[in-house]
Protein backbone atom coordinates (compact mmCIF):
# COMPACT_ATOMS: atom_id res chain seq x y z
CA UNK A 1 0.00 0.00 0.00
CA UNK A 2 1.30 3.60 -1.14
CA UNK A 3 2.31 5.41 2.27
CA UNK A 4 3.61 8.57 2.88
CA UNK A 5 4.48 10.84 5.67
CA UNK A 6 4.69 14.24 5.57
CA UNK A 7 5.35 16.27 8.33
CA UNK A 8 4.11 20.34 8.66
CA UNK A 9 4.36 23.10 11.12
CA UNK A 10 1.02 24.78 11.91
CA UNK A 11 1.65 28.75 10.74
CA UNK A 12 -0.51 31.77 12.45
CA UNK A 13 -1.73 32.45 9.67
CA UNK A 14 -3.63 28.93 9.38
CA UNK A 15 -5.05 29.56 13.63
CA UNK A 16 -8.48 30.87 13.81
CA UNK A 17 -9.67 33.32 16.89
CA UNK A 18 -10.91 30.20 19.07
CA UNK A 19 -6.99 29.60 19.11
CA UNK A 20 -7.18 26.87 17.02
CA UNK A 21 -6.08 25.46 13.49
CA UNK A 22 -9.47 26.61 11.32
CA UNK A 23 -10.74 23.56 10.01
CA UNK A 24 -10.72 24.29 5.84
CA UNK A 25 -6.52 24.30 6.28
CA UNK A 26 -7.01 20.88 6.83
CA UNK A 27 -7.74 20.16 3.48
CA UNK A 28 -4.60 22.32 2.20
CA UNK A 29 -2.38 19.82 4.58
CA UNK A 30 -4.26 17.40 2.88
CA UNK A 31 -2.97 18.67 -0.56
CA UNK A 32 0.48 19.12 0.62
CA UNK A 33 0.92 15.14 1.65
CA UNK A 34 -0.93 13.98 -1.94
CA UNK A 35 2.47 16.52 -3.68
CA UNK A 36 4.88 14.55 -1.18
CA UNK A 37 3.35 11.05 -1.94
CA UNK A 38 3.45 11.91 -5.73
CA UNK A 39 6.55 12.91 -5.67
CA UNK A 40 7.72 9.90 -3.61
CA UNK A 41 6.15 7.68 -6.16
CA UNK A 42 8.40 9.69 -9.11
CA UNK A 43 5.43 10.89 -10.67
CA UNK A 44 5.62 14.72 -9.37
CA UNK A 45 2.11 16.38 -9.65
CA UNK A 46 3.77 19.31 -11.52
CA UNK A 47 5.49 17.45 -14.36
CA UNK A 48 1.81 15.64 -14.96
CA UNK A 49 0.46 18.91 -14.95
CA UNK A 50 3.23 19.81 -17.75
CA UNK A 51 1.95 16.89 -19.57
CA UNK A 52 -1.70 18.11 -19.85
CA UNK A 53 -3.21 15.59 -16.79
CA UNK A 54 -5.59 17.38 -13.81
CA UNK A 55 -6.06 16.22 -10.93
CA UNK A 56 -9.97 17.43 -9.94
CA UNK A 57 -11.08 17.21 -6.54
CA UNK A 58 -14.53 15.30 -6.38
CA UNK A 59 -15.26 14.88 -2.89
CA UNK A 60 -13.70 15.33 0.52
CA UNK A 61 -14.32 14.85 3.83
CA UNK A 62 -12.30 15.55 7.13
CA UNK A 63 -13.36 14.17 10.91
CA UNK A 64 -11.89 16.55 13.28
CA UNK A 65 -10.64 14.62 16.75
CA UNK A 66 -8.26 16.87 18.19
CA UNK A 67 -7.61 20.69 18.20
CA UNK A 68 -3.82 21.94 16.79
CA UNK A 69 -2.22 25.41 17.11
CA UNK A 70 0.20 27.43 15.71
CA UNK A 71 3.86 25.95 16.31
CA UNK A 72 2.54 22.23 16.69
CA UNK A 73 4.03 20.10 13.75
CA UNK A 74 1.92 17.61 12.50
CA UNK A 75 2.51 14.23 10.16
CA UNK A 76 0.22 13.70 7.55
CA UNK A 77 -0.12 9.89 6.79
CA UNK A 78 -1.48 9.13 3.07
CA UNK A 79 -2.29 6.44 0.94
CA UNK A 80 -3.57 5.52 -2.24
CA UNK A 81 -7.09 3.61 -1.01
CA UNK A 82 -8.10 2.89 -4.81
CA UNK A 83 -7.21 3.88 -8.57
CA UNK A 84 -10.04 3.01 -11.40
CA UNK A 85 -11.16 4.30 -14.27
CA UNK A 86 -10.90 7.90 -13.79
CA UNK A 87 -10.96 7.88 -10.03
CA UNK A 88 -7.99 8.05 -7.61
CA UNK A 89 -8.99 8.08 -3.72
CA UNK A 90 -6.97 9.13 -0.75
CA UNK A 91 -6.93 8.59 2.83
CA UNK A 92 -5.22 10.47 5.70
CA UNK A 93 -4.57 10.32 8.95
CA UNK A 94 -3.37 13.77 10.87
CA UNK A 95 -1.14 13.06 14.13
CA UNK A 96 0.63 15.42 16.31
CA UNK A 97 2.23 14.31 19.63
CA UNK A 98 1.19 11.17 18.81
CA UNK A 99 -2.27 12.38 19.25
CA UNK A 100 -4.65 11.57 16.63
CA UNK A 101 -5.64 14.99 15.19
CA UNK A 102 -7.69 13.99 11.98
CA UNK A 103 -8.91 11.56 9.60
CA UNK A 104 -9.89 12.44 5.79
CA UNK A 105 -10.43 10.95 2.19
CA UNK A 106 -10.55 12.91 -1.10
CA UNK A 107 -11.42 11.44 -4.45
CA UNK A 108 -10.41 12.86 -7.29
CA UNK A 109 -10.28 12.62 -11.60
CA UNK A 110 -7.71 12.70 -13.69
CA UNK A 111 -8.77 14.70 -16.17
CA UNK A 112 -7.24 17.07 -19.50
CA UNK A 113 -6.52 20.42 -19.80
CA UNK A 114 -10.43 21.41 -20.40
CA UNK A 115 -11.32 19.74 -17.46
CA UNK A 116 -12.66 16.46 -19.94
CA UNK A 117 -12.42 12.73 -17.80
CA UNK A 118 -9.67 11.02 -19.11
CA UNK A 119 -8.42 7.36 -18.22
CA UNK A 120 -5.46 7.22 -15.39
CA UNK A 121 -2.59 7.68 -17.85
CA UNK A 122 -0.44 4.64 -18.51
CA UNK A 123 2.74 5.94 -16.63
CA UNK A 124 0.57 7.23 -13.82
CA UNK A 125 -1.51 3.48 -13.64
CA UNK A 126 1.36 1.11 -14.16
CA UNK A 127 3.36 2.88 -10.83
CA UNK A 128 -0.26 2.88 -8.88
CA UNK A 129 -0.96 -0.51 -9.29
CA UNK A 130 2.66 -1.41 -8.10
CA UNK A 131 1.84 1.36 -4.92
CA UNK A 132 -1.60 -0.40 -4.24
CA UNK A 133 -0.57 -3.71 -4.35
CA UNK B 1 -37.00 23.96 8.33
CA UNK B 2 -34.55 26.68 8.66
CA UNK B 3 -32.93 27.78 5.66
CA UNK B 4 -30.92 31.03 4.35
CA UNK B 5 -29.08 31.75 1.17
CA UNK B 6 -25.99 33.75 0.90
CA UNK B 7 -24.31 35.50 -2.04
CA UNK B 8 -20.77 35.58 -2.12
CA UNK B 9 -18.74 36.57 -5.21
CA UNK B 10 -15.17 34.37 -6.25
CA UNK B 11 -12.30 36.48 -5.44
CA UNK B 12 -8.95 36.14 -7.31
CA UNK B 13 -6.86 34.96 -4.09
CA UNK B 14 -9.54 31.82 -4.13
CA UNK B 15 -8.93 30.62 -7.39
CA UNK B 16 -5.36 28.52 -8.25
CA UNK B 17 -3.63 27.71 -11.11
CA UNK B 18 -5.86 25.28 -12.46
CA UNK B 19 -8.02 28.72 -13.45
CA UNK B 20 -10.96 27.42 -10.79
CA UNK B 21 -11.80 28.02 -7.27
CA UNK B 22 -9.35 25.78 -5.03
CA UNK B 23 -11.31 23.06 -2.99
CA UNK B 24 -10.30 24.39 0.32
CA UNK B 25 -12.86 27.69 -0.16
CA UNK B 26 -15.69 26.03 -0.21
CA UNK B 27 -15.68 25.24 3.29
CA UNK B 28 -15.03 29.25 4.18
CA UNK B 29 -17.90 29.91 2.31
CA UNK B 30 -19.82 27.47 4.54
CA UNK B 31 -18.34 29.29 7.28
CA UNK B 32 -20.06 32.72 5.55
CA UNK B 33 -23.00 30.86 5.25
CA UNK B 34 -23.55 29.60 8.63
CA UNK B 35 -22.79 33.20 10.61
CA UNK B 36 -25.62 34.59 7.91
CA UNK B 37 -27.70 31.75 8.75
CA UNK B 38 -27.14 32.37 12.69
CA UNK B 39 -27.37 36.30 12.42
CA UNK B 40 -31.06 35.74 10.42
CA UNK B 41 -32.01 33.55 13.06
CA UNK B 42 -31.07 36.44 15.71
CA UNK B 43 -28.22 34.60 17.08
CA UNK B 44 -25.23 36.19 15.79
CA UNK B 45 -22.62 33.81 16.09
CA UNK B 46 -20.30 36.50 17.91
CA UNK B 47 -22.74 37.46 20.30
CA UNK B 48 -22.15 33.37 21.37
CA UNK B 49 -18.75 33.40 21.48
CA UNK B 50 -19.08 36.52 24.18
CA UNK B 51 -21.44 34.57 25.85
CA UNK B 52 -18.71 31.72 26.16
CA UNK B 53 -20.27 29.29 23.88
CA UNK B 54 -18.35 28.09 21.07
CA UNK B 55 -19.29 25.58 17.82
CA UNK B 56 -15.99 23.33 17.27
CA UNK B 57 -16.59 21.47 13.95
CA UNK B 58 -16.01 17.61 14.16
CA UNK B 59 -17.42 17.00 10.30
CA UNK B 60 -17.18 18.45 7.31
CA UNK B 61 -17.71 17.24 3.36
CA UNK B 62 -18.17 18.85 0.39
CA UNK B 63 -19.24 16.95 -3.00
CA UNK B 64 -17.71 19.20 -5.97
CA UNK B 65 -20.17 18.76 -9.35
CA UNK B 66 -18.97 21.90 -11.04
CA UNK B 67 -16.06 24.21 -11.24
CA UNK B 68 -16.67 27.88 -10.52
CA UNK B 69 -13.90 30.61 -10.81
CA UNK B 70 -12.88 34.56 -10.24
CA UNK B 71 -15.79 36.95 -10.25
CA UNK B 72 -18.21 34.21 -10.49
CA UNK B 73 -21.40 34.95 -7.66
CA UNK B 74 -22.34 31.59 -5.73
CA UNK B 75 -25.39 31.26 -3.91
CA UNK B 76 -24.51 29.27 -0.87
CA UNK B 77 -28.29 27.76 0.44
CA UNK B 78 -27.56 26.68 4.05
CA UNK B 79 -30.34 24.57 6.42
CA UNK B 80 -29.81 23.10 9.70
CA UNK B 81 -30.67 19.27 9.40
CA UNK B 82 -30.20 18.49 13.13
CA UNK B 83 -29.70 19.74 16.32
CA UNK B 84 -29.10 17.25 19.49
CA UNK B 85 -27.15 17.42 22.65
CA UNK B 86 -24.10 18.49 21.89
CA UNK B 87 -24.67 19.03 18.58
CA UNK B 88 -25.74 21.01 15.14
CA UNK B 89 -25.65 19.83 11.73
CA UNK B 90 -25.48 21.91 8.67
CA UNK B 91 -26.27 20.97 5.12
CA UNK B 92 -25.05 23.45 1.94
CA UNK B 93 -25.89 23.71 -1.57
CA UNK B 94 -24.32 25.49 -4.01
CA UNK B 95 -25.51 27.17 -6.74
CA UNK B 96 -24.19 29.92 -9.62
CA UNK B 97 -25.90 30.71 -12.84
CA UNK B 98 -28.71 28.16 -12.18
CA UNK B 99 -26.13 25.07 -12.06
CA UNK B 100 -25.60 22.84 -8.96
CA UNK B 101 -21.64 23.63 -7.97
CA UNK B 102 -21.22 21.69 -4.77
CA UNK B 103 -23.07 20.01 -1.91
CA UNK B 104 -21.55 19.90 1.75
CA UNK B 105 -22.75 18.94 5.29
CA UNK B 106 -20.63 19.99 8.38
CA UNK B 107 -21.48 18.96 12.19
CA UNK B 108 -20.38 21.12 15.31
CA UNK B 109 -20.39 20.30 19.05
CA UNK B 110 -21.45 23.42 21.54
CA UNK B 111 -18.43 23.66 24.00
CA UNK B 112 -17.65 25.78 26.53
CA UNK B 113 -14.32 28.44 25.86
CA UNK B 114 -12.11 25.29 26.97
CA UNK B 115 -13.24 22.92 24.64
CA UNK B 116 -15.55 20.91 26.48
CA UNK B 117 -19.02 19.88 24.99
CA UNK B 118 -21.43 21.42 26.73
CA UNK B 119 -25.54 20.86 25.81
CA UNK B 120 -27.26 23.35 23.52
CA UNK B 121 -27.79 26.52 25.42
CA UNK B 122 -31.53 26.76 26.04
CA UNK B 123 -31.68 30.21 23.99
CA UNK B 124 -30.15 28.53 21.20
CA UNK B 125 -32.17 25.52 21.49
CA UNK B 126 -35.82 27.26 21.84
CA UNK B 127 -34.52 29.11 18.33
CA UNK B 128 -33.72 25.72 17.06
CA UNK B 129 -36.44 23.95 17.85
CA UNK B 130 -38.16 26.83 16.06
CA UNK B 131 -36.09 27.36 13.04
CA UNK B 132 -36.40 23.15 12.42
CA UNK B 133 -39.81 22.82 12.76
CA UNK C 1 -10.22 60.88 -8.88
CA UNK C 2 -11.26 57.06 -9.02
CA UNK C 3 -13.07 56.16 -5.88
CA UNK C 4 -14.93 53.79 -5.00
CA UNK C 5 -16.15 52.41 -1.18
CA UNK C 6 -16.58 48.55 -1.47
CA UNK C 7 -18.03 47.01 1.82
CA UNK C 8 -16.50 43.43 3.21
CA UNK C 9 -17.66 41.57 6.46
CA UNK C 10 -14.88 39.89 8.13
CA UNK C 11 -14.79 36.08 7.45
CA UNK C 12 -13.88 33.73 10.83
CA UNK C 13 -11.10 32.19 8.47
CA UNK C 14 -9.66 35.84 8.38
CA UNK C 15 -8.72 35.63 12.31
CA UNK C 16 -5.96 34.43 13.51
CA UNK C 17 -5.21 33.37 17.38
CA UNK C 18 -4.28 36.88 18.60
CA UNK C 19 -7.78 37.31 17.93
CA UNK C 20 -7.87 39.61 15.13
CA UNK C 21 -8.19 39.30 11.41
CA UNK C 22 -4.23 38.26 10.26
CA UNK C 23 -2.44 41.12 8.38
CA UNK C 24 -1.93 39.47 4.89
CA UNK C 25 -5.73 39.24 4.40
CA UNK C 26 -5.72 42.92 4.25
CA UNK C 27 -4.37 42.82 0.69
CA UNK C 28 -6.90 40.33 0.04
CA UNK C 29 -9.55 42.78 0.67
CA UNK C 30 -7.28 45.10 -1.34
CA UNK C 31 -7.81 42.89 -4.11
CA UNK C 32 -11.86 43.06 -3.97
CA UNK C 33 -11.55 46.55 -3.68
CA UNK C 34 -10.00 46.37 -7.07
CA UNK C 35 -11.92 44.34 -8.21
CA UNK C 36 -15.24 46.37 -7.37
CA UNK C 37 -13.58 49.48 -8.90
CA UNK C 38 -12.54 48.38 -12.15
CA UNK C 39 -16.44 46.92 -12.54
CA UNK C 40 -17.83 50.31 -11.79
CA UNK C 41 -15.45 52.09 -14.74
CA UNK C 42 -16.96 49.07 -16.69
CA UNK C 43 -13.95 47.39 -17.05
CA UNK C 44 -14.22 44.22 -15.18
CA UNK C 45 -11.10 42.59 -14.72
CA UNK C 46 -12.05 39.34 -15.61
CA UNK C 47 -13.15 40.75 -19.05
CA UNK C 48 -9.86 42.18 -19.56
CA UNK C 49 -8.45 39.34 -19.08
CA UNK C 50 -10.32 37.44 -21.47
CA UNK C 51 -8.74 39.77 -24.07
CA UNK C 52 -5.67 38.42 -22.43
CA UNK C 53 -4.55 41.76 -20.64
CA UNK C 54 -3.28 40.88 -17.07
CA UNK C 55 -2.52 43.36 -13.93
CA UNK C 56 0.84 42.07 -12.41
CA UNK C 57 1.32 43.12 -8.60
CA UNK C 58 5.06 45.02 -8.89
CA UNK C 59 4.54 46.34 -4.85
CA UNK C 60 2.17 45.81 -2.11
CA UNK C 61 2.02 48.24 1.79
CA UNK C 62 -0.08 48.60 4.39
CA UNK C 63 -0.04 50.39 7.59
CA UNK C 64 -1.80 48.90 10.10
CA UNK C 65 -3.63 51.57 12.67
CA UNK C 66 -6.16 49.90 14.71
CA UNK C 67 -7.10 46.10 14.57
CA UNK C 68 -10.78 44.16 13.27
CA UNK C 69 -11.94 40.64 14.31
CA UNK C 70 -14.56 38.49 12.91
CA UNK C 71 -17.71 40.01 11.96
CA UNK C 72 -16.89 43.66 11.77
CA UNK C 73 -17.69 45.52 8.81
CA UNK C 74 -15.36 47.32 6.68
CA UNK C 75 -15.20 50.05 4.16
CA UNK C 76 -12.31 49.93 1.66
CA UNK C 77 -12.13 53.26 -0.08
CA UNK C 78 -9.94 53.23 -3.19
CA UNK C 79 -8.35 55.54 -5.52
CA UNK C 80 -6.28 55.11 -9.05
CA UNK C 81 -3.56 57.32 -7.88
CA UNK C 82 -1.64 57.07 -10.92
CA UNK C 83 -1.46 55.28 -14.37
CA UNK C 84 1.28 55.88 -16.93
CA UNK C 85 2.83 53.69 -19.56
CA UNK C 86 2.61 50.16 -18.44
CA UNK C 87 1.68 50.77 -15.01
CA UNK C 88 -0.92 51.58 -12.18
CA UNK C 89 -1.03 52.44 -8.89
CA UNK C 90 -3.53 52.21 -6.32
CA UNK C 91 -4.19 53.67 -2.62
CA UNK C 92 -6.52 52.97 -0.21
CA UNK C 93 -8.25 53.19 3.22
CA UNK C 94 -9.67 50.79 5.07
CA UNK C 95 -12.31 51.99 8.03
CA UNK C 96 -14.73 50.48 10.43
CA UNK C 97 -17.13 51.95 12.92
CA UNK C 98 -15.95 55.15 11.67
CA UNK C 99 -12.36 54.65 11.98
CA UNK C 100 -8.99 54.21 10.35
CA UNK C 101 -8.14 50.73 10.54
CA UNK C 102 -5.37 51.04 7.93
CA UNK C 103 -3.97 52.72 4.86
CA UNK C 104 -2.30 50.47 1.86
CA UNK C 105 -0.94 50.85 -2.02
CA UNK C 106 -0.66 48.82 -4.70
CA UNK C 107 1.41 48.90 -8.09
CA UNK C 108 0.62 47.05 -10.94
CA UNK C 109 2.17 46.41 -14.09
CA UNK C 110 -0.05 45.74 -17.57
CA UNK C 111 1.28 42.60 -19.06
CA UNK C 112 0.19 40.16 -21.94
CA UNK C 113 -0.98 36.38 -20.80
CA UNK C 114 3.42 35.49 -21.19
CA UNK C 115 3.90 38.03 -18.78
CA UNK C 116 5.55 40.78 -20.38
CA UNK C 117 4.87 44.42 -19.96
CA UNK C 118 2.96 45.97 -21.89
CA UNK C 119 1.78 49.87 -22.67
CA UNK C 120 -1.93 50.61 -21.16
CA UNK C 121 -4.80 49.33 -23.35
CA UNK C 122 -6.33 52.29 -25.22
CA UNK C 123 -9.26 51.29 -24.34
CA UNK C 124 -8.75 51.39 -20.19
CA UNK C 125 -6.25 54.09 -20.86
CA UNK C 126 -9.19 56.41 -21.69
CA UNK C 127 -11.36 55.50 -19.10
CA UNK C 128 -8.35 55.64 -16.41
CA UNK C 129 -7.83 59.31 -17.89
CA UNK C 130 -11.45 59.85 -17.33
CA UNK C 131 -11.31 58.84 -14.00
CA UNK C 132 -7.86 60.34 -12.76
CA UNK C 133 -9.66 63.78 -13.95
CA UNK D 1 23.51 40.69 12.26
CA UNK D 2 20.76 37.96 13.21
CA UNK D 3 20.15 36.24 9.80
CA UNK D 4 18.13 32.98 9.51
CA UNK D 5 17.17 31.56 6.33
CA UNK D 6 14.01 29.15 5.94
CA UNK D 7 13.00 26.83 3.11
CA UNK D 8 9.36 26.65 2.03
CA UNK D 9 7.96 24.68 -0.58
CA UNK D 10 5.17 26.32 -2.58
CA UNK D 11 1.66 25.33 -2.25
CA UNK D 12 -0.53 24.46 -4.67
CA UNK D 13 -3.44 27.18 -2.83
CA UNK D 14 -0.98 29.23 -2.78
CA UNK D 15 -1.41 29.95 -6.66
CA UNK D 16 -4.21 32.09 -8.39
CA UNK D 17 -4.93 32.10 -12.08
CA UNK D 18 -2.93 34.16 -13.13
CA UNK D 19 -0.63 30.79 -12.80
CA UNK D 20 1.41 32.14 -10.19
CA UNK D 21 1.48 32.30 -6.49
CA UNK D 22 -1.06 35.12 -4.98
CA UNK D 23 0.78 38.25 -3.94
CA UNK D 24 -0.73 38.12 -0.02
CA UNK D 25 1.26 34.70 0.79
CA UNK D 26 4.55 36.18 0.30
CA UNK D 27 3.26 37.73 3.57
CA UNK D 28 2.58 34.77 5.15
CA UNK D 29 6.02 33.43 4.01
CA UNK D 30 7.42 36.17 6.62
CA UNK D 31 5.89 34.91 8.81
CA UNK D 32 6.97 31.57 8.89
CA UNK D 33 10.68 32.78 7.88
CA UNK D 34 10.03 35.28 11.53
CA UNK D 35 8.97 31.85 13.50
CA UNK D 36 11.90 30.28 12.43
CA UNK D 37 14.38 33.32 13.33
CA UNK D 38 12.70 33.72 16.82
CA UNK D 39 13.56 30.12 17.42
CA UNK D 40 17.13 29.93 16.13
CA UNK D 41 17.76 32.82 18.38
CA UNK D 42 15.77 30.84 21.40
CA UNK D 43 12.90 33.12 21.89
CA UNK D 44 10.20 30.52 20.33
CA UNK D 45 7.04 33.19 19.43
CA UNK D 46 4.77 30.52 20.87
CA UNK D 47 6.52 30.56 24.26
CA UNK D 48 6.50 34.49 24.35
CA UNK D 49 2.64 34.31 23.71
CA UNK D 50 2.66 32.24 26.81
CA UNK D 51 4.27 34.80 29.19
CA UNK D 52 1.45 37.30 27.47
CA UNK D 53 3.99 39.11 24.95
CA UNK D 54 2.23 40.08 21.44
CA UNK D 55 4.10 41.34 18.37
CA UNK D 56 1.75 43.22 16.23
CA UNK D 57 2.48 44.36 12.96
CA UNK D 58 2.17 48.22 11.82
CA UNK D 59 3.59 48.08 9.04
CA UNK D 60 4.42 45.72 5.83
CA UNK D 61 5.63 46.33 2.14
CA UNK D 62 6.94 43.50 -0.68
CA UNK D 63 8.18 44.62 -4.08
CA UNK D 64 7.57 41.77 -6.23
CA UNK D 65 10.40 41.28 -8.61
CA UNK D 66 9.77 37.51 -10.38
CA UNK D 67 7.18 35.26 -9.82
CA UNK D 68 6.98 31.48 -8.19
CA UNK D 69 4.64 28.62 -8.85
CA UNK D 70 3.16 25.70 -7.12
CA UNK D 71 6.00 22.97 -6.39
CA UNK D 72 8.42 25.91 -6.28
CA UNK D 73 10.98 25.88 -3.57
CA UNK D 74 11.92 29.43 -1.80
CA UNK D 75 14.42 29.97 0.31
CA UNK D 76 13.68 33.60 2.48
CA UNK D 77 16.40 35.49 4.26
CA UNK D 78 15.56 37.37 6.87
CA UNK D 79 17.60 39.73 8.87
CA UNK D 80 16.30 42.00 11.88
CA UNK D 81 17.57 45.64 11.06
CA UNK D 82 16.38 47.28 13.95
CA UNK D 83 14.81 46.80 17.26
CA UNK D 84 14.19 49.88 19.52
CA UNK D 85 11.38 51.16 22.48
CA UNK D 86 8.42 48.75 21.51
CA UNK D 87 9.53 48.12 17.87
CA UNK D 88 11.25 45.60 16.22
CA UNK D 89 11.72 45.77 12.26
CA UNK D 90 12.64 42.86 9.63
CA UNK D 91 13.62 42.92 6.50
CA UNK D 92 13.51 39.68 3.88
CA UNK D 93 14.70 38.57 0.77
CA UNK D 94 12.74 35.63 -1.00
CA UNK D 95 15.28 33.60 -3.58
CA UNK D 96 14.37 31.14 -6.13
CA UNK D 97 16.57 29.12 -8.51
CA UNK D 98 19.72 31.56 -7.84
CA UNK D 99 16.90 34.15 -8.42
CA UNK D 100 16.29 37.02 -6.43
CA UNK D 101 11.78 36.62 -6.23
CA UNK D 102 10.88 39.81 -3.96
CA UNK D 103 12.51 41.80 -0.85
CA UNK D 104 10.08 42.97 1.85
CA UNK D 105 10.30 44.39 5.38
CA UNK D 106 7.60 44.01 8.15
CA UNK D 107 7.33 46.35 11.24
CA UNK D 108 5.81 45.30 14.66
CA UNK D 109 4.92 46.57 18.02
CA UNK D 110 6.01 44.71 21.11
CA UNK D 111 1.98 44.97 23.26
CA UNK D 112 0.63 43.00 26.09
CA UNK D 113 -2.01 40.61 26.02
CA UNK D 114 -4.73 43.56 25.60
CA UNK D 115 -2.62 45.03 22.44
CA UNK D 116 -1.12 47.84 24.54
CA UNK D 117 2.49 48.46 23.61
CA UNK D 118 5.31 47.52 26.11
CA UNK D 119 8.64 47.85 26.16
CA UNK D 120 11.25 45.37 24.44
CA UNK D 121 11.12 42.64 27.22
CA UNK D 122 14.44 42.35 28.95
CA UNK D 123 15.35 39.01 28.26
CA UNK D 124 14.08 39.57 24.55
CA UNK D 125 15.93 42.76 24.32
CA UNK D 126 19.03 41.17 25.07
CA UNK D 127 19.42 38.48 22.78
CA UNK D 128 18.17 40.76 20.11
CA UNK D 129 21.18 43.30 20.83
CA UNK D 130 23.27 39.98 20.70
CA UNK D 131 21.86 39.57 17.23
CA UNK D 132 22.09 42.79 15.74
CA UNK D 133 25.30 43.60 17.19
Amino acid sequence: MALHETTIRIRYEETDRMGVAYYSNYFVWFEVARTELFRELDLPYAELEKEGIRLMVSDARCSYKSPVTYDDTIIVKTTISKAKNASIYFRYEIHSSGKLIATGETAHVFTNKSGRPIRIPQKVGEVLTGALA
